[in-house]
């Protein structure tokens, strides 16, 4: 099955479920994405004030949650971190690119979560 | 690490990279994402007509690509789905909802790819 080591680990202002922000571009939180040297060639072409989707691990979420409790909805027709494959995406500005690391803002992800990816955002125009 | 087993399955008309579309929202091919009878509750909520987000995995995509040919661009720069950790996303229309399976429209995944996750899209009004 698919095997995903991840790429980097996030750095964030959050310590727990309850100081992050319920999503990203609610917040205008900085971080770091700390990426594994050897993944350091892939971020060529990424630049300051371009925005760079964060797909990252949700790894202290519940992953026996199947339906919420507040209103009985299934985990997928819903955003919640806490679901089987806690698989998270956050778009996010980028604020500097380092050898081996971005800067970033709009994290909402607690601080050393598992970074799996980073993509272009989703542009129905491109 | 991230130990993800998928939550199901991805039918669709496409068998090999050549066959699908760049991106599943500039074709209209319809397919069905069957899930594992252990999380149908979680589709509870989801109506046709809607979209839903997959998270898919690229399950034969080259992993080791870090920069394209093309531009010398980081696959982190990019939606190519050749990266390290080919976790790839699809916004689809539902067409309808079984009972662990959804119909949807818009694929552009290859037939038989691992679903890791579904979601709401992203709505930055809510």
């Amino acid at each position: 099955m698919p095997d995903c080591d991840p790429i980097g680990t996030a750095r964030t202002p959050f310590e727990t479920s309850d100081d992050a922000p319920r999503q990203g571009f609610l917040d205008d939180a900085e971080g770091t994405i700390e990426l594994e040297p050897a993944y350091a060639r892939g971020l060529s072409g990424l630049a300051p004030d371009e925005d760079v989707l964060v797909v990252w691990f949700a790894d202290r979420a519940d992953r026996s949650v199947l339906t919420l409790d507040r209103d009985g909805r299934g985990v997928f027709a819903t955003r919640s971190p806490a679901r089987p494959n806690p698989i998270c995406l956050t778009t996010c500005g980028v604020l500097s690119v380092g050898d081996a690391s971005l800067e970033v803002r709009g994290v909402d992800m607690l601080d050393g979560s598992p970074v799996l990816d980073l993509k272009r955002p989703i542009d129905p125009e491109r």
